[in-house]
């Protein structure tokens, strides 16, 4: 994604705590107490602009939405959407994917949404994508026992490579879909990027796995 | 596959039992005594036309190749094939999937092809897909130890299906290539089918599994 340079950014963020959650380690074990009830919280690692998070969160009003975005030109377009829509179930954490267990104990995540992530083509650039062994072993630490990541991307190259990931790392494939404009998935919400992505004509490629 | 009738099939395979093997019972267990050699064995489940088994076996002299096929009026085109190659690394079974472990014994075999498979869409037909449970199971009687499963297909439906079977059942995956033709694989020899399909420029799905 393109990132224009917003310098009120910050300070807007800064605006917004009760959405823009400042210091999330006090949350560490406990989220229940910030969103007032027990339901299951699932976090979307790299949440963009934003769409997907809130238009889950209007669909879901029984589960708690966390969308983590650690570049702060971006995540105002998601805090934007959320002072319009004041969702209750939605929170925001202006971060980045490597630090999660600092915010989040065992147990504390029942469902890792990861759409469509930064590829990282390059092979020595292997580390930094969300599905490499590194972060499989962060999503564990952090994960209920069945636990799920549901990912989508248009990226070939790392779709291919996240499913022997997964599949290196021991997690079982719940779901594929190929091309998932044309499957028979229902309830699909289309991020800001995606839209725009599939409009092209091109496939998406989505799957769940889980720790079990 | 279109069938025409060939009358002459049974009889022209009944005058090669050098190349279409007789009662192959009598080879459980003791292949390298047909091949004359202790080299692996790689089966294709549903040889059709034979240009991909007898393709890989002069390209792989080293290895020894068994194509299986039902269907007598197909079989004899691969029949033509190795009549006129006169390659010593290839035999045909003109027999049915399952019947499998009547022929194999457990670890007889090293590498299992399945190409272009019949994608039986229907739900109610699930059970003859050839990465169906059941059939997995079949597999793993007559592999050795880390044996494969090398699977291409242009069916996006049954591929989908095969890879949640696979991690079902609670296979590696290996290698994933969800555009063949476009990707790096090296050394793809392509079925009669294939160079028929992909020329029309849908995607060839490809993955390798282990069972470990």
């Amino acid at each position: 994604m393109r990132l224009r340079h917003k310098p009120w950014a910050k300070e807007k963020i800064a605006n917004y705590p009760q959405y823009v959650i400042q210091n999330p380690e006090q949350y560490n074990g406990n989220w229940k107490e910030l969103f007032e009830n027990n339901n299951p919280v699932h976090i979307e690692v790299g949440t963009g602009k934003g769409r997907f998070v809130t238009e889950m969160a209007k669909a879901n009003p029984d589960i708690n939405y966390i969308g983590i975005e650690l570049q702060e030109s971006v995540i105002v377009a998601a805090l934007d959407r959320l002072i319009e829509a004041e969702l209750p179930n939605v929170k925001l954490l202006n971060t980045n994917g490597e630090d999660l267990q600092k915010f989040f104990g065992k147990a504390d995540v029942d469902r890792i949404y990861l759409n469509f992530s930064d590829p990282w083509p390059k092979n020595r650039h292997e580390k930094r994508r969300l599905t490499h062994e590194s972060f499989l072993r962060i999503y564990e630490e952090i994960l209920k026992n069945n636990g799920e990541i549901h990912f989508k991307t248009d990226n070939r190259g790392l779709f291919e490579y996240s499913l022997v990931s997964f599949s290196e790392y021991g997690l079982g494939l719940k779901y594929v879909s190929l091309d998932l404009h044309k499957s028979d998935f229902e309830g699909n919400i289309m991020t800001e990027y995606e839209e725009k992505f599939s409009a092209k004509g091109h496939p998406i490629y989505r799957c769940e796995v889980i720790y079990s």
